[in-house]
């Protein structure tokens, strides 16, 4: 098999890149610059042995603590629980969250084999105790995905944690911002009755 | 800037690949094995050094002759002239033509400033000269985009053959198969009728 071919192969082997859209991809390669091709190369065979997770929230970093868990005007009362880093990366971007997260490292999923025990939870709990003067969490917010997975894991932590005196919130559900209600699907709509807010 | 967010921008810079595809794709290889990112390392490094342009088509090859101009069961009397490497192997893949390919590198587009002597044309036609026992090439297949520039490309190479006694054809135009008459737009319904095939 060609470098060419060989090279169609690994790209097509990434999420939401076809055999097509690995084809341009590779050709486009061969028209970029080297230092391009350099570089990229370089950073693909050192992420892996750079990365590790933040030894507080779990998220992926390349130092001890992520950049959130390190900065200490992040209020620090408030946990927001995802599913993976990458979720706390599209939450940090709206720019309106100045809490800290939690990442359990996936959902309960009993199709996948996947309980509560292959979850960070009880690292999550350990992070409840309040500290010596008294602070410590005030809020938890369960940001997991809106799917069964999701709201089976969101219920399973709402268990564990009715008897500690924290607030638990989730994010709301309703029609996304732009969308069209003729769109929307029943549920969807459905929770975003449900959901209703008063306005004046 | 973290070796995560370099490698977000560093794909996001791939053809069809946005910010958010990026970033799905870089918290992909942080799950995937540690072979699989070296070997894509490796590849991407090896790339550019590994490949050249076959001497006699132009077409992207690891060795001096590609492997169709290399293959002596294909028919030299054929030359299929297309724009780039990739439209070569988009043909081979139908497994419809057994001759070989000439690759521009280009197409004619002034608003670009690519001219005709910016494209390998000249050695298009010193392929053209009959051998010493009188065999030759005997049809060229234009297979250049049906776009402005394939067609201004397409009329170019035509003009320079009407003097050579060699068949010159093009590529069909009309409606895609399995396409549907409702949405096919104005122009190509209108080229699908010029060229409209006799069936009894």
């Amino acid at each position: 098999m060609t470098i060419l071919d060989q090279l169609i192969q690994g790209f097509s082997r990434l999420p939401g890149v076809g055999r097509k859209s690995a084809m341009r991809i590779v050709y486009f390669l061969l028209k970029a610059d080297t230092e391009y091709l350099n570089n990229l190369s370089d950073l693909i065979r050192r992420l892996k042995p750079s990365i590790r997770r933040c030894s507080i929230c779990g998220m992926y970093t390349e130092t001890e603590l992520c950049s959130i868990c390190a900065d200490h005007r992040r209020d620090r009362g408030i946990i927001c629980v995802v599913e993976e880093s990458r979720d706390a990366q599209t939450i940090e971007a709206t720019g309106e969250f100045n809490g800290i997260f939690h990442v359990l490292g996936g959902v309960i999923s009993p199709i996948d084999g996947v309980g509560p025990e292959d979850l960070s939870i009880r690292k999550l709990l350990s992070r409840l105790s309040p500290n010596s003067d008294g602070t410590g969490v005030r809020e938890i917010i369960i940001a997991t995905n809106p799917t069964i997975e999701g709201d089976t894991t969101a219920l399973y932590l709402v268990s564990l944690l009715k008897n500690i005196d924290i607030l638990v919130s989730r994010l709301a559900l309703g029609l996304p911002v732009g969308g069209d209600l003729e769109y929307a699907d029943k549920l969807t709509l459905s929770r975003s009755l449900k959901g209703r807010t008063k306005i004046s």
